[in-house]
């Protein structure tokens, strides 16, 4: 399976916190390696990420870059294939098989606007739907048909707390580390 | 295929705005006929949906209520299948092709802690990933699992808009109506 790397592009104080916090856990949950914000270092947002991993398993990674273009120019020389999501862009039912052959994938979701520069510094410039919708949802999606429903039984390391899926109610186990 | 409605539980002023917003989004653009959402009558996600009703193609509704149990109540009479998505339920990927069948389901989605009796009144509650991440990504892959993809090619009536898919770049075209 690919390697898959997250950047979130322009994240601003306040009104993207909560939605720039639900990408993380998108990208965490749905199998990517880490996420890098572009954007204000929020604080919070480091300390919702290391909780969740000490709880519910560990090994994703948050980091900050002050420019996308630095971090796309510095993944492309790592080898990544560098996805834009966008409603703009090609669908992306056409376009997944040939990107999961990648090795190493950068996925770029935008928040405000994006810079004409994006689509040009990307290598696919992919839409999933061509309606206005989320970039978490594209975010998802993206990672779901990338690793084809394998990333719903993603197994965490070294989580403290597990969920024995129920048909009622909720039941979360203890493990011993 | 299925008609599907869509349940927002708990929606709070300020707080929940955006993610409700992106809610609401991911409703309309895969193939959900109608949003409810409980809790405040958000006058801002009316002008929203109404928008983009006009310039991306009509036929989706929002509607709010006052309260979840009265329309889970009208939903099951009027012969929907109640799906609660939970990180503590049984996993999507082995219920869906059950779900599926349904004529009618209505998706309840949670934003705040969902009280106990939702898990009860619902006839499925089912988990995508047993992690913690997003609303709108657990209705985005719902949706996307019950409808295997199509709503990916979902034609929307009476735009005033609409997108030309690009490799580099964006291509809106002004529709005749």
């Amino acid at each position: 399976m690919a390697k898959i790397s997250v950047l979130r592009y322009g994240h601003r104080i306040v009104r993207d916190e909560r939605v720039t916090s639900h990408c993380c856990l998108v990208a965490r949950a749905f199998g990517a390696e880490e996420i890098i914000v572009e954007g204000f270092e929020d604080e919070a947002l480091k300390l919702t990420i290391s909780k969740m991993n000490e709880s519910w398993g560990s090994g994703f990674k948050l980091k900050f870059t002050e420019s996308w273009k630095k971090t796309v120019k510095e993944y492309k020389k790592k080898g990544y294939f560098i996805v834009h999501c966008t409603m703009y862009g090609m669908p992306i039912q056409k376009e997944v098989k040939k990107i999961r052959k990648k090795g190493k994938i950068l996925i770029i979701i935008g928040s405000q606007k994006v810079e004409k520069e994006v689509y040009y510094a990307s290598d696919a410039n992919i839409s999933i739907t061509t309606q206005p919708h989320s970039e978490v949802a594209a975010l998802a999606i993206t990672l779901h048909m990338l690793f084809e429903g394998k990333e719903l039984e993603k197994k965490f390391e070294k989580a403290r707390i597990k969920i024995i899926p129920q048909e009622k109610g909720k039941k979360v186990i203890e493990l011993k580390k």
